[in-house]
């Protein structure tokens, strides 16, 4: 399925419900699919809690059975919690208990190197050489780390190049390192921006402004998957062509990281950043990721310098000549946060058992079967205006509303039915299935209740029309 | 006690003894001194779990009773875990196995501003007003986010000065935050030495250095106690200095926080960090924490910014206008770590039950004891690098050895009977009695442990000597 680029899927979903002789949005289809698949490593629900209707904030009694389990379509915001974590979390709070200081060089997860336990997992996860990770911090603290060491502008070399609708944070960070340097942002951004009256920027749009922009440009930074639309760039075209102009590339991987199968290492990507508490189901506030390519480690590069940077046999002498990790080791400032830690591991377990291109094609069926079953609802007020070409996507369906309050209505009417999706301001509902763990009928049980809430959200207006 | 600066706690101790008809190393006076102060606000031993000797590396089961408590001195490196961390870490991981992602703004603690929990008390604990401080991060990242403000190189004034021992990882910061402007450490920086044959620094010394370096100096930053020595500088004055030559006084309370009774707002000290894995018993890796003085706040200095900078109402609108926090939350870059943020919240609930002032009063009485008890087997072998005077240090007493190896096998002999303290290269034993959970009588425990050590590691020479 992974081939082809899941441009097969749809038939497949179609000829699977013609052999059912049942009709694609028939929930039969729904389940011959899950239990077709239920036993691949690709699927992992047992692995996690998933909420019962009955607890959640804002459902309707009436309208759910409140031991059942919802439907939870939100692991782009907030993936779900591994049975694991609370193990492993209460294993370490046991040997702080018992230990005390002791635990940092104690027993089979000693502290002191406790990130070692995350990097292998993590590294395969992104496409990238064990050597090329640090797990630590948080998205936006790597995002300026990665900065400090790639966006260093000589002369008339001093822009960034980002998408005109990026994440704040990210905006944020790209102004401030500007000023770092003295520059102002307003002459050194250069955002891109989408065709006029189209949402998603074409890869054809983004390579030809990187070369008008040409030796000017010293960074571009995208978000890999855009968290409003969905949009999954083209990374190894977009990094291609930001080396040709001898700018740097950075990828902010928040959306893409446990979702798409990424290769950083082949695509030649410069630098990347990500957080783990989306896809990657290490809980609020998760520790961070990081990514320096192979060809920069050890070379000097510039970075902001702290002890845990410097090699492990050297770390304690507290010699002030710095002596740091020839690996991507070198960029971490700080001892690492044990509970954090060790609440990504319970998840990447998970993920071991699996591969990302296995997840990947689980989740190019997933999404396209929501995309099936939701074709006839869109129109004029409801569009989908995350990329069609399931290559160009993510798990992610970003669902547009003409009208805000409409939106803002259906996402209540989806609250109360047990459904959780995400609404991002203005006017956009996003609904991720997660390979890993949601199932075929999450999707049509999503499916049908967005059907209810149209239909429910459409009726004052059209007691109003007739009035 | 507090008064006085501490200095009656030896007389008072002694005073104690005589009143018992004992002498003052006589277990008794130990006994009496816990029972009389045990029931006092300052004293929350109750709320810890102290480890059981048995449990722990590297002891002998011929030496200690395996089912006592251990003596830990160690609470300068990794505080004890008080019993409510696995308490409101396992609510956590219940709010996320029922709300998912909606555990951001649901119920009583909600993960969106869960940080909230932990200013107010944090702030006590370090003398600052309620706006001043942010908790976020890792120390030595937010020791960066402080350079990053305050540490705007112009001209000639680009020194920074630092003491010459400093942690290693804040000299690395200093050096690296120099090479981010392009400025060569070895001509920016500038280490305040000891006098010849001396560890510790006079204040006397640091002003004058500061006087003389004038208008080069751009950043004063010093350890508020030093690690390794336990000097507790002193703030106020340095800090006025480094103000009347026009620079910024940075302060790295890693090892002053929960220890000594601190007013960084009245000080006026400009910015400061810290961690809370030390005396703040938030575990391992723990969240830091952040000081920005008012008189900074709301004035659009530079820093490194990200979405969680903004405020609260307009975080999410994703809006490419910089909206800061009018208070140190503008440092803020991401969202908040949850499980971190509790861990420190169980640690601050058991701080509220007492004062800093009632805690350090009670510190030095215990320091003194700990000194009054050595005192004699001080010498040539052994002394003590930590200030004699209780204003001028905290809980911490270093016990300097002639010989490594010989430190190094008192470490073990201590191990050896259930015994924690820490080994700091080359020849430091460091001993922390933390006012919070530690008794006089884990003080006299760890005074006759020592004895026997020393002889112990005597024995060997003795013999060697009489062949
Ligand atoms: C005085 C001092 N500064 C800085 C640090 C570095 O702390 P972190 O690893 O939390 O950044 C430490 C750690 O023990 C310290 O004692
Ligand atoms: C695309 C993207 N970038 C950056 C961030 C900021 O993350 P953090 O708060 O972990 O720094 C997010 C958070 O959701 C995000 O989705």
């Amino acid at each position: 399925l992974a081939t082809n680029h899941g441009r097969g899927a749809k038939s497949d979903l179609q000829n699977a419900a013609q052999a059912l002789g049942a009709s694609v949005s028939a929930v039969e289809v729904a389940k011959f699919l899950d239990k077709k698949f239920q036993d691949l490593p690709s699927f992992q629900r047992a692995a996690f809690l998933v909420p019962s209707k009955g607890g959640l904030p804002g459902i309707d009694p009436a309208l759910v059975r409140v031991d059942e389990e919802c439907v939870y379509l939100v692991g782009n915001s907030l993936g779900l919690q591994p049975s694991r974590t609370r193990v492993l979390v209460s294993e370490e709070l046991d040997k702080w208990a018992k230990w005390g200081v002791n635990g940092h060089f104690t027993g089979d997860r000693p502290w002191m190197p406790i990130d070692e336990t995350v990097i292998q997992q993590s590294a395969a996860i992104v496409g990238a050489e064990k050597d090329e990770v640090a797990i630590m911090n948080s998205l936006t603290v790597n995002l300026h780390l990665l900065f400090v060491s790639f966006y260093r502008p000589e002369g008339s070399r001093n822009r960034i190049m980002y998408e005109a609708s990026a994440f704040g944070s990210d905006y944020f960070a790209f102004e401030s390192q500007a000023r770092l340097h003295g520059l102002d942002p307003t002459k050194v951004l250069l955002p891109l921006n989408a065709r006029t009256g189209e949402e998603l920027l074409h890869t054809e749009d983004i390579v030809s402004a990187i070369q008008a922009a040409g030796d000017s440009l010293a960074v571009v930074c995208l978000g890999t998957v855009q968290y409003y639309t969905g949009q999954y760039f083209d990374v190894k075209a977009i990094t291609e062509a930001a080396h040709a102009v001898g700018a740097m590339a950075i990828w902010d991987c928040a959306h893409a990281v446990g979702n798409v199968d990424l290769s950083l290492h082949e695509w030649g990507v410069d630098g990347a950043c990500w957080c783990n508490y989306k896809y990657l189901n290490a809980g609020p506030g998760a520790i961070g990721g990081f990514f320096v390519h192979r060809k920069h480690l050890n070379k000097g590069l510039p970075l902001l310098a702290g002890w845990w940077g410097q090699k492990q046999a050297v770390r304690f002498n507290m010699e002030h000549s710095w002596d740091p990790e020839v690996d991507a080791g070198a960029w971490r400032l700080s001892n690492p946060p044990v509970l954090q830690t060790v609440s990504l591991l319970a998840s990447l377990e998970i993920f071991s058992r699996t591969t990302m291109s296995e997840l990947r094609g689980r989740s190019m069926l997933l999404t396209a079967y929501l995309e099936l079953l939701i074709a006839d609802l869109v129109g004029d007020q409801l569009s989908v205006i995350t990329p069609e070409c399931p290559s160009s996507r993510g798990c992610q369906l970003s669902l547009k509303f003409s009208e805000e309050r409409s939106c803002l209505a259906t996402f209540t009417a989806l609250e109360r039915r047990g459904i959780v999706v995400d609404h991002r301001k203005p006017n956009v509902i996003r609904v991720a299935p997660a390979p890993l763990y949601n199932s075929f009928h999450d999707v049509h049980k999503f499916c049908t209740a967005l059907r209810e809430a149209l239909s429910e959200v459409a009726e004052p207006a059209a007691k109003r029309a007739k009035v």
